[in-house]
């Protein structure tokens, strides 16, 4: 989860630090994907990044929906504020998530870690079709075929649980290894 | 949504009704049935109670998560509040919800009404197995026939999307009329 | 479904034929929908054509996976065959269905009815971002609304329990009105 | 798959063969979970059994969608005679499988391989709250935790797939460690 739409919400900084310590907190995970003619996902994008857990780490989109925004609409503007304005994501046509990631500050909870929250993550997967580039706080962003990214050197990047969450969408996208 | 749970949670009433002006709530929907041993939905329950939009009217069980709570805890507080302790819900293995409700202050931005808040809610099927009584702030359960669920005469004792919300239930179940 | 399957599949009509009175045949339902940028389907494609029925009406995409044949591979196919080669239909990543129409000869057993055959069908809300245009023994392509594909108008145009069919693929993308 | 289901069908064993080299044939496959209260998955069922392709090895419960015959009443049928009649098994609520799993002849197709056919297989995760005793040609059912089922150890007795069968019921209980 990213550190910067602190200042982009319609919160004071201070404000959400307040109602961070009190509420869950709404979430949503996008998980980038290439995929073929048939709707098979040949790549897994991640980015790299500072994470709320001081780690510089790979991770995929996230951030927090806004009062009165729509969970398509957070989607769209997180995945253009991580990939950039081209990356023509396709957002699903259901409103449910692939699962739901709940986020602890305590790591044992659910094995999915934030340190600054408790978080209820909607968690998608999301073809993109166009060019991609990391903005803003992402350092990088790489594809890697499903192997790759469940190979034991890709999921030593990760941390707070990233990299279950890449493995259970490729599970739901049917290519787990 | 009831309107009791301000007074159980972990907030005061004054600091949630200040959060439900800057924040997205996470809630949760539970659609009570009945099924029988093929896992078919043969009746759906539906509570009478006074709704935040001051109608009483039918609904399904539903309600706030709090912070440090699970999902899935957060569903069995919420179904023993309002259906009773011996209901004996069976709640679902998978986390993630069969749709989103996305409850808005306005009527008109998703078609689900909550005057209080914007809602997130993630929605469930959840089959019963034991007995049922209605609890705390809901006035009665009725138990009815998925034709009978979407009828215009049920339908018009529905508020705020609630009908819409049990034909989109039906409709998971394989079993929208 | 289809008649003109049975000329290009890899059985003779009389093999087919024979089969059909003896096992369960596996199919693909395919509701093509136009969706926006979030993702939010906005109009149902509704094919005209002879159904097995004996019934000119209005159906989705549907057909016969054939031996060998990938689940992705024969929804492209068909989508082609019945939409043309410039749709540009998008397969969902996830190979699970949003449901399964079983079909049967007696349209009792489950209001899903094929008079030729017993059929397990995995259906697909599939969006397409070409030009359609109805080939082969589709007769007519319309796109309507999700308010108008429930109307009462167009449900009488349904047979077989298409018009279900059309109603769980808007409640699967939260657009059932 | 097991290999009696072909005298218990409504087809000679010398019809079913000389359907399976013409025709997908629809199967289910069910994996056994224990549950909590709380819908968590504690523990995964393997069967010890004589698999299709001459090994004995470990595998879910698994068979063939008869003429006529509704998917729920498969699950069931199958469930029995690989559990016992007091598994207790609770059906989904949902028609819709978590996945769909593809057998081919050829294990390089898609990675799940019975030598015998081309199946077509609706997969659900199913809680058993009963006594559970391998019957007919399962030799032994034994239960073990989400970790177990996915070691190298447990990996090492199951083939065509089995494996990765149950990690995709494990990630979409959100149990995949």
């Amino acid at each position: 989860m990213s550190t910067t739409q602190e200042q982009t919400g319609w919160l004071s900084s201070e404000d959400l630090h307040s109602a961070r310590e009190r509420l869950p907190i709404v979430y949503v995970d996008a998980v980038p994907v290439r995929i073929d003619d048939a709707g098979r996902v040949t790549e897994v994008g991640l980015l790299l990044r500072a994470r709320p857990d001081g780690t510089i780490s790979r991770a995929v989109v996230s951030g927090r929906v806004q009062y009165g925004e729509r969970i398509r609409d957070a989607l769209i503007r997180h995945l253009e504020k991580d990939l950039g304005p081209v990356a023509l994501p396709r957002i699903p046509v259901s409103p449910a998530p692939f699962t739901v990631i709940e986020y602890f500050p305590s790591p044992e909870v659910s094995g999915f870690h934030d340190p600054r929250q408790h978080a209820v993550s909607l968690a998608f997967v999301v073809p993109v079709a166009g060019d991609c580039r990391p903005q803003q706080d992402a350092l990088d962003l790489v594809w890697m075929s499903p192997d790759e990214a469940v190979s034991d050197a890709v999921i030593s990047e990760m941390t707070g649980g990233q990299d279950r969450l890449v493995r259970l969408a490729l599970a739901y996208s049917g290519e787990l290894p």
